[in-house]
């Protein structure tokens, strides 16, 4: 069994990076990620720390804008609206859920397309679902597709099993494989037959959001198994997938952690260069 | 076997949108279709005919403004705006491909998202892909949608195989689907066992546009096949199944021609209806 592990693929992607950062430099241009958080959530101040580090590692620079729980929408649209129109802003990134009393949808649209780093706005979600490459897709999704590709697991003809269809992780990764001529599969809670769905793919991608659902019935020898979710249970963190159990059977696998999350952070450096490279 | 005919379908639908339009009259409202077409291709003077003749059934308005193949993209973006702006107009059809020395894609983005009865717009591409019911789908997919509600066809939880992965037909299509909690699986031209994909669907539906590709092989006994295809031959018209093999298999199919293809102009009705209902 091979453990596909995330952090060489981010070590890659870096190494390419940082040279596209040094490029940038030459210009004057420093690639910013702008954050927007609303109140002090041990997830969002656990994925920001990760988001520093990584972006310190690359030169880039990240600013967070923290707001009390009892921000008004006005106030928050004013925020947003002014980071669009910082020129030396190239990313934005609100993080989500937000508080019940805000309307959370028309936040995540009112942010410029160009620097929807993380496929909040429905005009990219149009662009991952046309496979026009016009828009940045989540970087979740995106972190699956660069595993995926550093370790030469072909999806092209194959047949890939997504369980899970949100419009995070789910519809937008079934979405990409799509666009890489995979024949895709995409299950949910309601599926009959998730058993046999799971053991007929080639590859199975896991984003269901259930800790350890995919269990040893799930899967059959030769197959690629990428788990995307992640859980803290008492024993520490685990994915969607029974690793043990799953892990004896299968023929490559993530592990959770250090899989698909440990590469979600440098793909959203990806985005934010890139689109400080397109201004 | 069943055969799915597609005019008791779009007969069933008119009679309930006659009362939405008569309600509709009774506000001094009636529903209008601009359609937009340039030059005289055989297919869109065929595509109108049957547009007209529907709408007339139901009292609604069609009117269609012509423009030489020579049009600029100037002009026809001052049409669409126009189109837009007028509050007589309840729904906006530009028949596609335009001439290549035009932009589609800025024109097809230019029509007002409440005014997109054929998911013309990214914007309302973007709804049927997150499923939020909040843009018209294109009016093939749902036509497909409401021959499966018709004759009483359950998706929950069923296997579903779509060939085909246009944002026409096969893309829209799977959302649509997914939203009624199908196991989804988008086939296409790189399905490497495709003839296996097939047979494994409690519901094939083919919108690949190539001529009778579905033979024997790729159907089995107690299947229902839903054909989106439509293709002149020289023998008259077929679909992308071939009808004489596949319908001697499986329990239900739709014919081609009188299946799909006849409930599209009173789905295009019904998107027409519900814009001037929610104007």
């Amino acid at each position: 069994m091979r453990e596909l592990k995330g952090m060489p693929v981010a070590k890659a992607m870096l190494e390419k990076l940082e040279k596209e950062v040094n490029k940038l430099e030459e210009k004057g241009i420093v690639p910013k990620l702008a954050i927007v958080r609303v109140g002090e959530r041990e997830d969002d101040l656990s994925y920001e720390r990760g988001i520093y580090k990584r972006f310190a590692a690359a030169k880039a620079l990240v600013e967070t804008t923290v707001l009390s729980l009892e921000v008004t929408q006005e106030k928050l649209e004013k925020v947003i609206q002014g980071l669009n129109q910082d020129e030396c802003v190239h990313g934005i990134l609100v993080f989500r859920p937000l508080p019940e009393h805000l309307d959370e949808k028309r936040i995540a649209d009112l942010v410029a397309p160009a620097k929807d780093v993380d496929c909040m706005t429905m005009a990219n979600a149009a662009h991952v679902f046309a496979g026009d490459k016009l828009g940045y897709p989540p970087c979740t999704p995106q972190a699956v597709v660069e595993i995926l590709d550093h370790y030469g697991i072909e999806v092209c003809g194959k047949k890939v099993t997504v369980v899970g269809r949100s419009m995070v992780v789910g519809r937008p990764l079934s979405m990409l494989l799509l666009q890489k001529h995979a024949t895709v599969t995409i299950c949910h809670t309601r599926t009959e037959n998730l058993e046999e769905e799971c053991r007929q793919a080639d590859i199975l991608i896991t984003c269901a959001g259930a800790p350890k659902m995919i269990t040893g019935v799930h899967v059959k020898q030769g197959q690629v198994v990428i788990d995307v979710g992640i859980h803290a249970q008492e024993d520490g963190l685990c994915g969607d997938v029974d690793y043990a159990a799953v892990s004896e059977q299968v023929e490559a696998i993530t592990p959770v952690p250090g899989g698909v999350g440990s590469v979600t952070t440098t793909v959203l450096l990806k985005h934010v260069v890139e689109s400080a490279v397109h201004k």
